[in-house]
């Protein structure tokens, strides 16, 4: 443990105060456009607009050059010119500046010798004081503390307990929006492009080091220092879950990771098996990273591989038997007892109760509903249950068939029962509660649906059960949830 | 080829008169919603509610039995008890109805002797002059004669090329709703549940004969007789393509296929293999499948695995090129000559354009993104044009960065020159472009952007352009195409 590297990275996250060099008044600009977005998503700290006219920007005195600035300043933000960065840099120094980004483009991934050269000369001004985040990046979100990334002014100001870095600066953006719909929180969010000098160790190091942060993920393409990168993961396995896309592993994405971040990203099957031993939680695309963090914070841990798979139409059932088996998950028959007592509560046709319960039809009450949640609850082989709930129907359908269709479709919302059953299961049994809400309608007509939709996503959500828009995707983060806790023992 | 099917379920699909055995004035019951469906959707042909009470539904004269109704009937539909379907159906007999569904659970798939014994007995009235669909499922959809299933009163009335045939009713009722977003458009959707007389063998066989059905896909558990299927489906292998569903092919999934048809589903490395010779395109979920009739539906017939792949955001390139990568498809790089010429117009930094053409940022202009389409579209090594639009960056920041948030976001649409250009280059150039619109927003707060992403979906696929929601569901789409294409050696 490096104690030091925390306070090493202070003046990146938490910056007292910060100039914005090559701020620009013109808003498609990225020196107006992260000026701005700092400045939208609440940082209290002074910042500091700098640039060649010293003409006021966003209301903000501007300044000529850094050692104009009266005050003093933690962290700087680049957005000049590639060749003009270095000297930039130098007055960073002269001004005792501890951090700073360099979003600027043009360096190592343009493949040039002349790009080349202006990256190591960072990388060696880097070595005297000051720690350098990019080139070619999109830089740090910190919620805490306001910072946040290019574009991320709307970004949650939430703070929470995933720290994330990326060599890709777009995959930051997406993600940032993407949580927002989750609940998924942050404690902080670097996009570190070429990584000339802060990189992935670092970032890793210093994630295992700071205390606000508990979840570890990240996308990369190469790795700066492979063997230092194991090692860290290695040390530390057993104390964060670290959950990681490496990307560029085939022949094509490798040929295209040389020429987004001028890294190299090594093989495929040397990877796979050190990241396996390394106990990390490996991931294969954005949409996997993301279930995966939104599993690690909303499972419990005693979520396990047995579930208890229950809603309303058949393929449903099979379909989804076959997924569950194909991750290593199982669907075990209810113990007899327990499903004698269930078919007692249910009609003799028309439903099939023994696991997966498909109980026939989608628009089933929650009150019914409930006695199957109980049956899992109850049957000791049963671990995680999994509710499959079908808007369309529930809302849609039901509005219609009641002849009702002027209602808004929240009055035909099994939600808040449902969501109370949740609540008292769990209280009760302590098992893991997946909610699958799939979404099977897209046409341009029916928006009063996704609006439902979402609604109803974030009430299940804020009450800490995860909601997942088709079983594939709740069995695959349940599995990958499931991988780190078998490997880490627990 | 056998003519005669077309003929023996002329009754079944366009059928002139229609009775509903069981019609209820009920809403929720099924003998109430299926012939609501019914006469929602626009069946223009006579319907005859039938009950014990024969009290006017829906505003339509009821009978209390098949003998009372004045005129010939073609089709019934029964949603009567399960002891009662026999003596309905020996009604229908005097009554010369030549087809029938069943909607009426409580069959084989009950796995009692009794549920099995009145199954067999259906079956016997089935040879004695009348086609007999179900029992235990949702019925048919044709659009073309304004049948629908259960539930389906708000599918399209479009008709198109696409026949379905599905042991699962769910997922019909699902997939019409999904198919009404996508432009997909059906001749038939048969829910035939657990096929005790049609079933798939005969469904396929009247599919390779229907003039009206160009694709033809499928849901299927267990099949009735494989042998037979197998045979029917190497005998039309170059006629018309077929893409299958095989469930239940995990231990856990044939357990439920059990209880939910009572077929048997078979072992995956036979099925896996023998549907691989019978040059059906195999798929492995509804997403996949709904992607891939969608493809088969939007692709010209020279698509091919030489992707240009174009968009804005680094990590795109890269994580695009590993699924293109891993899909066996291909990301060449852009000839010598049309990089160079492409070089010329864009700026030395911030992209790269060797291919992935990764434009730096999502918000570039249609009038440059249209350079590198013809770019694609020149090349003789390129057979297939990518374009990426992060729909979020485009409207959402654009419009927040020219300080424009009261305007409307179709304000900010590059979409109509975007689909000009699309149109242009396909024109000149008769190569394949697939739109990715991903969508990484589903906040609460941000409905306005889903509205707009469908609307602009929605263009560019009435223009003929498919539209996926990420690059993985289009590689996974283009390559069940492209392998449909390679064995028939097109």
């Amino acid at each position: 443990m490096n104690p030091s590297i925390v306070e090493a990275f202070e003046p990146l996250f938490y910056p007292r105060s910060i100039a914005v060099i090559g701020a620009s008044a013109e808003p498609a600009k990225f020196g107006n456009i992260i000026l701005s977005a700092i400045m939208e998503i609440g940082y209290e700290g002074k910042i500091y607009p700098v640039n060649n006219e010293g003409r006021e920007i966003n209301g903000l005195k501007a300044y000529k050059s850094m050692k104009e600035i009266p005050g003093k300043v933690d962290f700087a933000i680049l957005t000049i010119p590639a060749s003009t960065v270095t000297g930039a840099l130098e007055e960073c120094l002269l001004k005792e500046v501890k951090g700073a980004e360099i979003l600027t483009s043009g360096f190592r991934e343009t493949g040039t010798p002349e790009g080349k050269r202006m990256e190591d000369e960072i990388a060696q001004i880097a070595k005297r004081g000051i720690r350098i985040l990019g080139p070619n990046c999109f830089g740090i979100y910190c919620p805490e503390s306001g910072l946040t990334i290019l574009p991320g002014q709307n970004f949650s100001r939430g703070t929470g307990p995933v720290g994330f870095l990326s060599q890709s600066g777009g995959l930051c953006a997406d993600l940032g929006q993407i949580a927002k719909g989750l609940g998924i929180h942050f404690s902080k969010m670097v996009s570190y492009g070429n990584g000339c000098d802060v990189a992935a160790c670092d970032l890793l190091e210093y994630f295992f080091a700071d205390e606000k942060t508990r979840i570890i993920a990240g996308y990369l393409e190469g790795v700066e220092d492979g063997p230092r990168f194991l090692s860290i993961l290695k040390n530390k396995k057993k104390k964060k879950p670290v959950i990681l896309w490496k990307a560029g592993l085939t022949a094509t994405g490798s040929r295209a990771v040389m020429s987004h971040t001028g890294s190299l990203s090594g093989s495929e099957g040397v990877w796979n098996s050190a990241l396996k031993q390394a106990g990390v939680v490996q991931v294969g695309s954005a949409e996997e990273l993301t279930d995966t963090i939104y599993a690690f914070l909303y499972l419990p841990s005693n979520a396990g591989p047995r579930v208890a798979l229950m809603g309303g139409g058949g393929a449903i059932g099979v379909a989804a038997s076959d997924s569950l088996d194909r991750l290593g998950l199982s669907v075990p028959p209810l113990a007899p007892p327990i499903l004698q007592k269930l078919k007692a509560s249910f009609p003799p046709v028309g439903n099939s109760l023994k696991n997966p319960v498909d109980l026939g039809n989608p628009m089933i009450p929650p009150s019914m509903l409930r006695k199957v949640m109980e049956a899992g609850g109850e049957d000791g082989g049963i671990d995680t249950l999994m509710v499959i709930q079908i808007l369309f129907y529930i809302l849609y359908q039901r509005r219609h068939r009641e002849r009702m269709d002027d209602r808004p479709l929240s009055q035909f919302s099994f939600q808040p029962e449902l969501l109370k059953a949740c609540q008292e299961v769990r209280e009760k049994y302590r098992k893991a509660i997946i909610m699958i809400l799939p979404d099977i309608v897209t046409d341009g007509q029916m928006i009063d649906l996704e609006i439902e939709w979402r609604r109803e996503r974030d009430a299940y959500q804020a009450a800490g059960f995860p909601v997942f828009k088709s079983l594939d995707r709740a069995a695959r983060a349940l599995r990958n949830f499931l991988s780190y806790q078998r490997d880490q023992g627990l």
